[in-house]
């Protein structure tokens, strides 16, 4: 784990892949006091890793869960031919499905409707469970972003979306956590965009969350306890290829990016499937 | 972990909570030569664990992940009012909705529609990915029972059923592994039932079931990797307590069972969520 300056105070950055230290998602679980630890390190002047100089690992390899809200934006469960939800459309990750920052994302060999979904991931600090609204932000650790890379196909063989939303390396992760205290409440009125080679095909602000992050904090404790280190993903806003005329699907040697102002930008080439 | 003897051969039981030896599914993902160790074990006269008088932990604790199929037997489709599916539908489970064998499962606060379902449990052993069918049965370590006890009214708040799958201990796991070695392949011809209270509410075999387990292998496969320490729930047959009339939930004070022939017996309190 490295301590990085940025504009806005620091963030946490994953350790190179396969590195020694201990993985961030392991100090999280252990409840260790990672902004204090962060500004510690910082003010050491601890070697800082240099997004583009490593290959990082995803923000974190190993975590509990990963629960994903569909729908969570009105412009997108529009483009799509659904209505506002009123409950949110919860479907988990699991940690086979990451890819770090920097890393080829898969097209996968049995597939060609590869799509993007930028969202702003929520990192849990402590165990919640039954939390009322006015406490949920207290739970945050911290923010990143997401590309909930979509296998369309996969995801609409059965009203369950599990499949298309799992295959490897399609949810992109990082590159770092920008602690809660250096943002917003909630991470809300923060700018989210999605480029393709460059072009901007999706560009919204989280302020048009359907469900904001303590809500959906509160909604998701009501049933299952959230634990240090989980990660709940917020929701795609309008402008994927699914909802294109003609689609547009990602291809190998495509990048993709996902840009959250204040959070960061993750980057991902595609690449076919070895 | 302890090896026990029983009667088809010697099981794998998880240690107690909180033990202070690795977890079984730690010892999974390091690809220990269990089914070796464990003979072992059991010739030296290790001290064996008696699933009575013991608090025992779920047979694994945080698995990578917990691939579920919905609607794989025919009859349990048809009293749900849904068609033979053509491609299962999985959903996936977070370890934090496990409970441990004698642990008792909990009746959700904001709910009484608390069900049963008896399932087969297939815990992975090998890393997997595109795999034939006819190579599926290799990376299967063992077989154990599973209760996707399930909360009907959250599970069809939206299409997703993940919610209603995910209840802080909904989803009984246990007692122990029994080895791919000591049952018939795939886990075929087996009996399973569910009983509530000693009532038979669920008695269906393993062969009733639509994808066995090496397509659903094949399946998964082609899409993510299958680590060590994974688990497939192979679905469940019919006599749920929803499909009843008047329907039949589980309520604080009964007792709910599934035992699978030469498998184990899981068997879990329930009582009202603290």
């Amino acid at each position: 784990m490295a301590a990085v300056a940025h504009p806005h105070g620091y963030v946490l950055l994953p350790g190179p892949e396969n590195g020694d230290s201990p993985e961030l998602g392991e100090r999280i679980r252990r409840e260790e006091d990672l902004p204090a630890l962060g500004a510690q390190a910082l003010a050491a002047g601890t070697p800082l890793v240099a997004g583009s100089a490593a290959v990082l690992a995803p923000l974190l390899t190993r975590p509990g869960k990963i629960i994903c809200l569909g729908l969570n934006y009105y412009d997108h469960a529009k483009e799509g031919g659904r209505d506002k939800p009123t409950y949110p459309w919860f479907f988990l990750r699991a940690p086979s499905s990451l890819v770090a920052h920097g890393q080829a994302a898969w097209l996968p060999r049995v597939s060609g409707h590869f799509d993007y979904e930028a969202e702003l991931a929520v990192v849990i600090g402590k165990r919640a469970r039954h939390v009322m609204p006015e406490q949920a932000l207290d739970m945050v650790l911290g923010y990143a972003c997401f590309n909930d890379m979509s296998v369309r196909d996969y995801q609409k063989k059965t009203p369950q979306w599990t499949v298309g939303k799992n295959f490897d390396r399609t949810g992109g992760f990082g590159p770092a956590l920008v602690l809660a205290g250096d943002l917003p409440p909630g991470g809300r009125g923060l700018g989210i965009a999605c480029r393709v080679n460059g072009q901007t095909v999706q560009e919204a602000n989280t302020d048009d969350m359907i469900f904001d992050v303590a809500e959906a904090i509160g909604i998701v404790t009501e049933c299952m306890t959230l634990e240090p280190g989980d990660v709940l993903v917020m929701g795609t806003p309008a402008g994927v290829g699914m909802a294109r005329t003609p689609p547009l699907w990602l291809k190998p040697q495509d990048t993709v990016e996902v840009e959250i102002e204040r959070v960061g930008r993750l980057c991902n080439p595609v690449l076919a499937e070895p």
